[in-house]
């Protein structure tokens, strides 16, 4: 291992880094070294790379795991600005230490960082090495709050897991860290010891006031104008955050006020380090890379080769430039995109946005051309346009002048305007037509314009495809005016066998294209357009997305037969979809893991695998997993060399999870319910246990209003005191996507029901969109006490979603309420906001009216926008809203509305009700007396109202309304034919429009009337 | 730079070392890694080799001073057990970095290592390289209180200084730390701000805060056997202890209670780790070291060839062991003890106690040889004894057998007793001769023993010199059983050209000797004994210190000379018997420095020179210092090479010093002298302020008791106002020595008076045994003062000196005063207990009338000794003692004293009071009444008496007195042969008695009549 540092030592000083020593106070990672974090703000150039023993309580394990250490050994890299082969270095140092880069299978794996507590972030990669996650790599951002410019490259390596992969070893103890001595020997005493103080001992009165005092060190060192000592005390305070996080002392509430403060000092370290430096005059020198002025993207937005296209009349035409000599006959276009690997779900968002913007773009020019064919992997989008033309088509110029009248004189003859018009064009007056705009007519100059040649045309709007490309999240590099999800690298752009010259930003148009990076010559001349994807395919690169996705589905399920299992497809079909965008050439490999771990429930072994691995089950007939697994290399390699590194990787994987379950099954239920109390949810609305104890009287309450008894009470009764014990597990600490799942599993073993089992697990769903719901009922109680808790609480302190923050998942709990509502008809009792009342009672902090009715609101905008999505007509869907508060009422509601369609009996009724509610004004009561009645209309429509009344009785079904409603609707519409509703006297008047207002408060609440108008 | 740490990381890893990262918390050295003060504990074999950037708040200098920084950068190495090669292995590293080791003067210079708030201590050196100390070499003896074995041994590189001198640069910042990259531009804001921090922004209350937190966590890991954790909280206290005492906020008592507290913390932490390591089995096995349970002082104490001589008559004889065979004539021997580098002090007691050791031991054979001389180098000793004979001389033994009472019957026939006696020493009964041992008459047996050969003889005798080096402070090393100032590598004993065999420990003696290590054979072989001294110059090492001290004397003259110079031999003495010792061949170097420092005061100059770098300061005919200095190198080098180096590093450290004298020349006296109230003198004793003030005020009452007026009082009311304000500047903060020197500089510069300035100064005077004395009034004062203040201080809260033991110099004080009042007439007026009892007035405790007396006795016990060590008779001296109290006039009774040895009239003087004195006894007053005086011989005494009463009348001259009392001795004696003393009537007698008691007390005082019975 001591080796291998001191290679990499050498390998980076030959690559113009410094190397300097590990920070002289604990941290968390080498990121926060000050030769990172200080030295990444600013102009000034900096290479460097150094060993950082990254301390990360909370990975404590007492030297037992195989993989946690709380010292781990991170070998940190800065290269400022990025150089633009970041990634090529980076592989020849693996070379460097002894890793074959061609027998395994190295891939970049979209992993965005971001640390909370210094306000950095950055886009890049975690780095796999046959699956095991080695390395970090990150372009810089922001830190400090600041966004960075020039931006910087980060590398950090993993160097125990690095090192266990090369020694095949499976316990970091075992490591050789020099000749005759192993890692356990030279720190397994340190690892045990720490692990005990970090995990057990630390005194949390002791730590508090250190952080305390380090803070206020670190706010007077910023006073004093020293960012440097102001930064360590930073540091020691982070450190210090971390002891009490490990020992479970730290508040979510806690949390976010000590990152906000971190937060806050490390802004100000990182500004007032960077004046101090101005105030040095930058000694290091200031880079070449982007101008701090211009942001990629605005610039890349600014950049105008709008008018290039010159396809619209030009107002005042200029003859165009003398254009470049065509290709003979038509031709293919390629233009490829070089990316550093994209995260999969770009890959397939740029090939759509390529498409699109090239349609749209080439339609806006005269070229003629055949199919746009857009393909992407992760590291290029390759678009393909047939048949392109050697040139535009000709076209007629018009040019318009002065107006007629003015254009000429009594005589006829030309006027100086028209003259000068003329002379302006080059032309002759005597050659002038007409041309008629809006009103007016003109004079105007007609001339065939020569179509520009292919070359001349695409030389600038392919640029503009490159500048117009955006990503999710973007980023920018080493490349003024870009700013994409990843840096782009190169462009290759032919036509037929001829480049299309263009420049963006720091990159030029070529014939060269990238291949993998292993490859003997990773750069590859391209001689045609023709047939690039086969030329692709030849060099091992699949460009089209649907072919690597029938090559995984293919591969995995063959290799999956050759055990005797198979793949489920259909269930893993997000999976195939990430895993098929994750390389740009499958390579199917069958691994397998031992047996024993099938003891584990399958949730835990499937959830493994995909979360952290990407990796395929396999699964028998009966769908139950085998020990075996499909993962997905990249291109080609040693199949053995990758099976075992990734088999090795998954049995870390799965001896941690056994570690969990094992401590998880030997905990009681109770103590892991009594642990959560140390969770806080949210400051105002305390910690996890008083947010379940609340769910727990939610839900009571609700079987109570719904009158749920017998078994479903009791199992209610007993899921409600454990309900939300599991977050208390270790498992679904690690592993959060499990809550639920190990609750079920957990309180199955620890001998609960399985009734009372299924309640616990049913409690979080839905989970996501297209989750199953609550299938019992005491299942959908807790988990609509959970949502309906969760709505009204936070709604109650003002932390509602906003714009595209929704961290508490609020709108997807809306969903849940809704949707468990819609699907059991068991629940049709209550309604939203008899549910949100409730819930509302149970909070500890008041909830005003107005709250509560806004939060009923939000449930049913969410409500409203689902069924809209569903395809229900915009109108409809307004118009049942009304009685959304009873979700199931509504949608059924809608189902009647919508058969209803065309029904000319419906038609009549809706035309009478909005008749009498168009004449009735707004605030007009349902007030007469029938006494005063005299026209037999009126009485007659008395009649038919108070028939109608009687027969309805609270009836909810819009076509029963529809239908009993029949004989009303004829007196309504006798009543308008007979009755002058705005008799001359008042009281009569009033007595009509009040019998009116009683016809229109019959339909209220049936259906938003108004919405159908 | 960095080139240079990875050169060290290869170099050591391929000599067996673990590389490890530095510590991540602050450490102020690579010894405070647990990698080092944690595994040199126990048994277990450890090598490791690491960088430690170590924080020293102290050194902050804001990145200006060239050479100090608060973060540098040790390279760190422990070999554990020490490999007996180190200091080889240390050369070859530095030939690894590049370093020609054959050009330039490396040499190993005495530096004791300790470690008080670690209980560390060890013996070694500090490397130079021409003249700069670049590491720290320490064998191991002792860390956290407990004594180490193995020894380890600690290499520790300065990689700022070596690479500075490496890379010819003046500055830390100017180093070229990466290709393009400087020091300074890489860490010089750090530098500077982490300085502000350390120097003037640390918060005292919050470090304070932290130092307790720390402690506390420290403690309770202890408590929880948890040594790591603990150690890492040790280092955090001291680091916060160093931030304080950067702060200038501790006191000397807050330091010795931190310490104790540390030590306290870091012996608990070592011995759980010993500990736990045990526990654990010693995963790392243990060494093949020296055995713990014998140490080796004691071991070699018990070696017994203590019988080996027999030299004395045997008791019951064995019969000698069969001879080797002798060499055939006398032959020169030659022994040669082999050490790693002695410090100079110990070079000439060693070669003495090996001169002292030989000649015992041979005089205790029978060996007969010529001269024993033997002379010694930094790296041997080296005894050669000529004319040793082959053999010793035969002798007769006799065996003595029982009394010849017992041995023959009545018939004079062999007893039992006398056959058995005979029998066992295989011989006749008729062979018994007779001896007599007191009274007693025994048979015995005498017979001729062949003496041993030389070989045998010398094989068992040599060991024993070898085991029986000890000097001043002694170590251990990987040699069971020797104990000795520094670790012995090879033993060579020759007698003629044969070996003298044997071994000790582990060495064993051959012919095989050491030069330098540069040389292209380093190991030699000797043919022959004869003529090694010779055999050793040609090899350029000469053994005779004699000679070395020549060539010092002689090469430094002839160099200064060449600049017009010369050398002061005698004022330089010690410095030069220095040089001496610490080279094999001295080779004197002339350097030169910019006349631009000249401007500094000499005394800085000088200091500078003779302190840090044994250099021979170079003066004109008038004694004024001369831009040159010569240094001395050990050995051939590259002359050239050298002196630019020694210049370099003078250079740096006049830098330094002009750096304090600018800085301090900024600074009014006024702020100096308030700085040294944050300097506690001793914990009840108050700030070196309190101690100022006190000075003054007692400066100022000895001025009022000797009435003390005009310019003399003024001057002195104006200095000790300023007294002791030096202590407050940065020269003496850094060089100590210069207390008073800098005072008088920086008072007369800041435009203080020349007398007032001289007497700032001689405040401090005597600094030491034979340093000049005050000069002036005033400045006697103060310096009178300062002792008397420091006696009755610290005589008050019981700090006197015991034993070895005076911290504070208690002894030299009390000489300073009695010195200070024997030169000065106008100080006549002032006793020493009337001072002492001013002083204890001034003090903030209270000082007791019996500790008043101590303390003056303790004076006069000095000033005693002082007398008799100047030659003075003790008995003279007893005898004017009495009048010590004035120091001056007991010295000038006892040069009377002296002057009247033989003088007739003194002696009948002397016989006179003498027998006066004897026939009163003790406690009779001198009371009577002269009107019952009846005979002539009493009146005529009484008229003597009351005569010579007035002409003495306060006479204190022995001298006059013996002159004076004439008349009164011959009354004396008159009486005495007149009058019966001791007459019956008891009135009568007590009269007379009276009359003598008179008699007596007019010579009270004078001296000590006792005393010169």
């Amino acid at each position: 291992m001591q080796e291998a540092l001191l290679v990499l030592n050498k390998y980076w000083t030959e690559h113009g880094c410094l190397v300097v020593q590990p920070m002289n106070t604990e941290v968390g990672a080498g990121t926060l070294n000050p030769a990172t974090f200080l030295r990444v703000q600013g102009p000034e150039p900096w290479r460097v790379a150094y060993v950082e023993p990254s301390v990360r309580p909370d990975d404590s394990r007492y030297g037992e795991n195989p993989n946690r250490l709380q010292t781990h050994t991170q070998y940190q890299v800065i290269l400022k600005p990025e150089p633009g082969n970041a990634q090529e270095l980076f592989l020849g140092s693996l070379r460097a230490i002894g890793i074959d880069t061609a027998a395994h299978d190295i891939r970049f794996v979209e992993d965005n960082w971001a640390s909370p507590a210094l306000g950095a972030w950055g886009l890049g990669w975690e780095v796999w090495l046959d699956g095991l996650e080695i390395t970090q790599f990150t372009y810089f951002q922001q830190a400090g709050g600041i966004a960075l410019d020039p931006v910087s490259v980060e590398i950090t390596y993993g160097m125990e897991r690095i090192l266990m992969a090369l020694q095949g070893v499976n316990h970091f103890k075992d490591l050789q860290y020099a000749p005759g001595v192993t890692y356990g020997e030279a720190f397994g005493q340190a690892e045990y010891e720490m692990s005990r103080y970090y995990l057990d001992e630390a005194d949390l009165e002791t730590q508090r006031t250190l952080f305390e005092a380090y803070a206020s060190e670190a706010r007077r060192m910023l006073d004093a104008n020293l960012p440097v000592p102001a930064y360590s005390y930073v540091l020691k305070c982070s450190h210090t955050f971390n002891v009490l996080d490990a020992r479970g002392a730290i508040s979510t509430t806690e949390r976010a006020s000590s990152f906000a403060r971190m937060r806050g000092l490390a802004h100000e370290v990182a500004e007032l380090w960077v004046a101090r430096r101005e105030e040095l005059g930058f000694p290091l020198g200031t880079s070449s890379g982007t101008s701090p002025a211009t942001s990629g993207a605005q610039a890349a937005e600014t950049r105008s080769h709008a008018d290039a296209g010159a396809s619209t009349e030009a107002e005042a035409g200029a003859a165009s430039e003398p254009v470049l000599p065509a290709g003979p006959a038509p031709a293919t276009l390629v233009l490829e995109i070089g990316v550093e690997e994209m995260p999969p779900a770009e890959v397939t968002r740029t090939s759509q946005a390529v498409q699109a913007a090239l349609t749209e773009k080439l339609a806006t020019t005269r070229l003629g051309h055949g199919e746009i064919s857009v393909s992407a992997s992760p590291r290029r989008v390759v678009a393909v346009v047939s048949e392109v033309q050697p040139r535009e088509a000709d076209y007629e110029q018009t040019v318009r002048g002065p107006r007629v009248s003015a254009a000429y004189d009594a005589e006829g003859n030309p006027t100086k305007a028209a003259v000068g018009f003329a002379r302006s064009q080059g032309a002759d007056p005597a050659d002038l037509g007409r041309v008629t705009v809006g009103a007016n007519e003109h004079v105007a100059l007609t001339r065939q314009v020569v179509g520009r040649s292919a070359e001349e045309v695409l030389s600038s709007l392919l640029p503009e495809v490159v500048t117009g490309l955006r990503g999710e999240k973007n980023m920018r590099w080493n490349a003024p005016r870009l700013s994409f999800t990843r840096p782009i690298r190169w462009i290759m752009a032919l036509l037929g066998d001829q480049v299309i010259p263009f420049t963006v930003s720091s990159l030029t148009s070529g014939r060269t294209t990238q291949v993998h990076r292993d490859a003997v010559a990773p750069a590859v001349e391209v001689p045609t357009a023709d047939a690039y994807l086969s030329f692709l395919k030849e060099h091992g690169i699949l460009a089209d997305a649907a072919e690597r996705r029938r090559l995984v589905v293919d591969g995995a399920t063959r290799l999956a037969a050759e055990v005797g299992g198979r793949i489920d497809v259909d269930r893993h079909g997000a999976l195939i979809d990430e895993i098929t965008n994750l390389v740009e050439f499958p390579t199917p490999i069958l691994g397998g893991f031992d047996a024993k771990y099938l003891g584990l429930p399958a949730d835990i072994l499937v959830t493994v695998m995909r979360k952290h691995q990407r990796y395929l089950p396999v699964v028998d007939a009966e769908g139950r997993m085998l020990p075996y697994f499909v993962a997905v290399a990249n291109g080609h390699c040693d199949h053995d060399v990758v099976r075992r590194g990734n088999e090795a990787v998954l049995r870390a994987r799965y001896e941690d999870a056994a570690f969990f379950w094992k401590a998880d099954l030997e905990t009681p239920l109770t103590e892991m319910r009594e642990k959560i109390r140390l969770l806080t949810f949210e400051e105002r609305l305390g910690s996890m246990a008083d947010r379940a104890d609340r769910i727990s009287a939610v839900a009571r309450r609700l079987a109570e209003v719904l009158g749920v008894s017998g078994a479903d009470r009791e199992v209610l009764e007993r899921a409600a005191q454990l309900t939300k014990f599991d977050l208390g597990s270790q498992m679904v600490t690690e592993l959060s996507s499990l809550a639920g799942v190990m609750a079920r599993e957990y309180a199955a073993r620890a001998g609960e029901s399985e009734a009372v089992a299924q309640a616990l697990f049913e409690n979080e769903l839905p989970r996501s969109a297209g989750d199953n719901l609550p299938a019992t009922l005491p299942g959908a109680l807790l988990a609509l006490a959970d949502r309906l808790d969760l709505l009204a609480g936070l709604f109650a302190i003002g932390a509602e979603p906003t714009g595209s923050s929704d961290p508490f998942g609020l709108r997807r709990s809306a969903l849940g309420v809704v949707n468990i509502l819609l699907r059991r008809s068991d629940l049709a009792g209550l309604t939203l906001s008899e549910g949100l009342a409730i819930a509302a009672q149970e909070q500890a902090v008041p909830v005003e009216p107005k709250t509560l009715d806004d939060t009923a609101q939000f449930v049913l905008r969410r409500f409203e926008q689902q069924l809209i999505e569903m395809g229900h007509s915009t109108t409809d869907v307004r118009a049942v809203l009304v009685r959304a508060d009873s979700p199931l009422l509504a949608a059924r509601t809608l189902e009647e509305l919508e058969s209803l369609q065309g029904d000319e009996r419906f038609a009549t009724v809706l035309a009478a009700f909005q008749r009498a509610r168009r004449i009735v004004p707004a605030g007009v009561a349902a007030d007469y007396d029938p006494d005063r009645l005299a026209e037999p209309a009126e009485q007659a429509l008395h009649a038919a109202l108070t028939k109608c009344r009687q027969v309805l009785d609270g009836e909810t079904s819009l076509v029963r309304f529809s239908t009993e409603t029949g004989d009303l609707v004829d007196a309504v519409n006798t009543f308008f034919d007979d009755v002058l509703v705005m008799a001359e006297e008042p009281g009569v008047r009033a007595n009509r429009l009040g019998l009116l207002a009683a016809v229109r408060d019959l339909a209220e609440g049936i259906i938003d009337w108004e919405a159908l108008v």
